[in-house]
């Protein structure tokens, strides 16, 4: 690695490579069904990436996608012997959610006539009642939530969702669309007996323009086989997750996740150009456009983006990927206060402007956790303690250039104070250790016990005040550590406690929710509100937005059918 | 300005200047009540910015932006010297819409006892009944439309919008939401006597952020008030219009405006994160959020985003906007064919990638008119005629660094043959002059005599099959000309003809309708559909949508108060 040198005089010269490893080509396997074995090209340790935060897990374990046969077994066996004591923790978290909801008495209960109704229309191996496959479908990522559903139909065109959906609208059987099953809060999983509608037989891609870039595809499509495909054309999807070897497609739009990318390429509401989703009553509503500008009406498409399939299935995407380019650059590097991280992140989006890919920033709490917690990992700037550390990555289209902005904006930054130390990946090995420090937090705040995990977004200049707040409030009975996505203003905030505690609970919530509304955050940055946090919406949306959102609910699924106990809050949706 | 050579031992040494003139400040403007006098730092020549197409207007006339009294009064001594026979045409097509209207017989007609109330809440001087200051607000930009409202109010406050729409709404009184009045589409003004609510008085800036560049402010702020405003602070908006100098940031929301950065940086979708609005029952939506994640529920912002003021009154907006670069370079290429354009388009992705900004094409028609109309513009490139120019503009954060990249990008492309020549502009006169050309092009064919104006998204590749089809199909009765933001897939297709002529319209109408709609393309690119295209939808919008749409409509206002006779076809609205 390279040194950043205080002095002027011995700035170093750079000689490094390019070092982001490609995803190697899986274009053949996009049409690939979900019970083929499918190696995911993720390239990480023995962590199992279901564990970790949503994109949180970039370099993870390999996974097995076959979603509906034996997946995550592997993961599984993993989870099971390294947190255990942790799942003990999110299970009482569990009962003490589902305790407040009941099953809506509206909804009729499966009968053979149905079961027959949807061989007759889907063929007999597309409906599932097998147990061990049930299992797995009922039972969310982190083993938090489980749902008793004793049906999973595996459609492969539109016309069989729309099928579906306007015979379970009719017989009003409640039903759940499923992507890859690896949302955190609950929402791609049956809570009572819903009938589980898996997306993963729709992973076909349907067309790709290769000059503007654009996209389609069926929503099964597994986000790392679209990475992949789209690799060999020279071109990147605008989102990265690190459950991108299991997430599909239009999972990703129905809860708009973040990722990665974000801070360069924005949200999913700027990237998707269309959608084709089917309503409760089974209309197909094809708005299926691939067009960077459309001013033809209400822009319907948005309501689905990041509605966890409460308003309808998502079964075909047209997205705006952008061009790959060549060039991948990162700095490791450290500030010694909150308001040089700011300060920075400043600079960085004037200065390295078009070229910035990653703002990332973790405390020295999290630094300290990710060396003691995980094998091999060293600080790479250990001659002194830091108070914050930053990441830094850019991505351009020049190496030679882009390395020679990277390293003048460095320079400028340590002359002015706002960094007192740092170093430049020279290779891929390099970047990836840099990235195992800030990738490995979650897994070190698994191991160190129990762990009370929140996810916000707050404007950047208050969002670390929460962690100090947190911290003032807890004193010695817990640690909190911080880290996140600077740059989007998304902080992870974690509180590792001795053992589980209704005391320290009773100390973050609902303060933390509170402290989180009063600056104008958001309780769910990137995870979305699902089954787990659908009764604290409040927090961060008002009264009369709520009371649309509702409105529109029962506008587009007037029997409630679709994901039902999620997202509104209980006391709206259960009147609906 | 410096040629680029065909011979690579020539490669020719830049040592040009950023050539793009900073607005001047006017930050002081931006609490500057409507009825002052504010002069637009716009840097044209002398042709009135509101006859050219929106987004086609960047350097236009200086133009009084006093909304109410007398404003675009020197424009339109313009307009009727150079244009009288274009609008008499445009006046016919008026009549043609107009017929097809009935005014709602549901609605209520203006009682004196409406007057008092409005002048209670608002004080009298909001209350406008002078004929002068309703003329103006009754006709659009254009003169294409003209209502007959008999008043027009001027809220202040979020408040006093309430107030406001709760009044209307249980009076059954029609609204016009109004911003800058420079809709294309007959969206901004009256059919009939609907209360005009003109948001100019709200135009203050309620927060900026420095560090995330997030800017808060009331939906009347002028949007380029807004650019000053911003690059004081070392920011730019993610959007860029001709009609900067009237524009509202509330009408470019309600329109979702593309213009000049949404190749760089994307549609309003993507960059707009918060609104307040008002729906017509008076219910404030408190949607301003500032951060770039939000995963809580229905993201209802995008409902009020290109809904043309039919859903409800952008009262306020929040915006992430991109740090101000410092490097701007233009090129002016010629192409030999369309394909080559198409390709240029894919290799500038992707070797310029991060700072491109802006890619245009014209046609050698579009050239010719340029050069036979427009007063002092010469052909950049005179020793050959070619058959295209493409206009392909760098943004970035180092001037030598962009510079060479552009560059090297131009010399590759020569070799290749895709582009066969070019020149790159030296300063900001030759930048200046090369963008009179491609901005020239609507004053020119205005010029040229009667015109069929299009604005179309038609995927890239399929673009100019459009104009040669249409031009095989008029033979020597018209010239078709056609230009526009490649980049984005928005094709500006014009028929110039020697008269209008209901053959000729009959010729063109529906065949570009069902030619674009057959292709997957959008019939309003940026203007959206108004009471133009109302009628229209279905070409670009499928049955099942539009029926959402107006169900959505339905919703959100019962009584139809709200932007009545637009955006949904007639024959739905007048239903709700």
């Amino acid at each position: 690695m390279l040194r950043i040198m205080m002095n002027k005089n011995n700035r170093a010269a750079t000689h490094g490579h390019s070092w982001r490893q490609c995803s190697k080509p899986l274009l053949d396997l996009l049409s690939s069904r979900p019970d083929d074995p499918i190696i995911s090209s993720s390239n990480s340790g023995c962590y199992p990436n279901h564990l970790a935060e949503n994109g949180e897990q970039r370099r993870s374990l390999q996974t097995c996608v076959d979603c509906v046969g034996g997946y995550r077994e592997t993961l599984r066996t993993s989870m099971d012997r390294c947190s255990r004591q942790a799942f003990v923790m999110q299970y009482r978290n569990f009962v003490s959610a589902a305790a407040k909801v009941k099953r809506n008495p509206s909804f009729s209960a499966l009968m053979p006539d149905d079961i027959a109704y949807f061989k007759g229309i889907l063929g007999e191996k597309n409906v599932i009642q097998d147990e061990d496959r049930l299992d797995f479908a009922n039972t969310d990522w982190m083993h938090k939530y489980k749902g008793s559903s004793k049906l999973l139909l595996l459609p492969r065109t539109t016309e069989e969702v729309s099928q579906i959906l306007r015979y379970c609208n009719s017989r009003r059987l409640a039903v759940v669309p499923q992507g890859g099953n690896t949302g955190l809060v609950g929402g791609s999983v049956p809570v009572f007996d819903e009938v589980i509608i898996n997306m993963g037989s729709m992973n076909k891609v349907v067309a790709f323009d290769k000059v503007s870039g654009i996209l389609v595809c069926e929503a099964g499509c597994i986000l790392e086989n679209l990475i992949s495909f789209l690799d060999n054309q020279g071109f990147i999807m605008p989102l990265d997750l690190g459950a991108k070897g299991s997430c599909q497609i239009g999972g990703t739009v129905s809860t708009n996740a973040g990722g990665l990318r974000l801070v360069r390429y924005g949200s999913l509401h700027g990237n998707i150009l269309g959608l084709e989703a089917v309503l409760a009553n089974g209309d197909v509503l094809d708005m299926l456009g691939t067009l960077r500008k459309d001013n033809t009406g209400y822009d319907l498409k948005h309501l689905f983006i990041g509605s966890e399939g409460s308003l309808g299935v998502v079964t075909k995407v047209s997205i705006l990927t952008p061009p790959k380019l060549s060039s991948v650059n990162l700095a490791f590097l450290a500030c010694e206060d909150y308001l040089s991280c700011q300060k920075l992140l400043l600079e960085a989006k004037r200065k390295l402007g078009e070229i910035l890919s990653a703002f990332e920033f973790l405390d020295s709490q999290a630094m300290d956790l990710a060396l003691n917690q995980l094998d091999g990992v060293r600080n790479p700037l250990p001659s002194l303690e830091h108070n914050f550390y930053v990441l830094i990555e850019t991505t351009g289209s020049d190496e030679s250039y882009d390395k020679e902005k990277l390293e003048a904006f460095l320079f400028c930054s340590m002359e002015s104070g706002l960094i007192s130390d740092g170093v430049l990946a020279q290779d891929i090995y390099q970047a990836s250790s840099f990235w195992r420090i800030r990738e490995g937090i979650p897994e070190a705040l698994m191991r160190a016990g129990p762990l009370y995990k929140y996810d916000l977004s707050i404007p950047v200049e208050k969002l670390y005040d929460l962690a100090e707040d947190m911290r003032a409030r807890l004193g010695q009975s817990a640690k909190v550590v911080a880290y996140g996505h600077l740059g989007d203003g998304n902080l992870h905030l974690n509180i590792s406690a001795p053992k589980y505690n209704d005391m320290i609970l009773a100390q973050i919530e609902p303060f933390v929710y509170e402290w989180t509304s009063k600056h104008r955050g958001s309780i769910s940055a990137e995870h979305g509100l699902g089954l787990m946090k659908a009764n604290e919406i409040f927090y961060s949306k008002a009264q009369e937005v709520v009371q649309v959102m509702a409105s529109i609910k029962k506008l587009l699924d007037p029997n409630g059918i679709l994901n039902p106990y999620k997202v509104l809050p209980h006391s709206l949706s259960s009147s609906s």
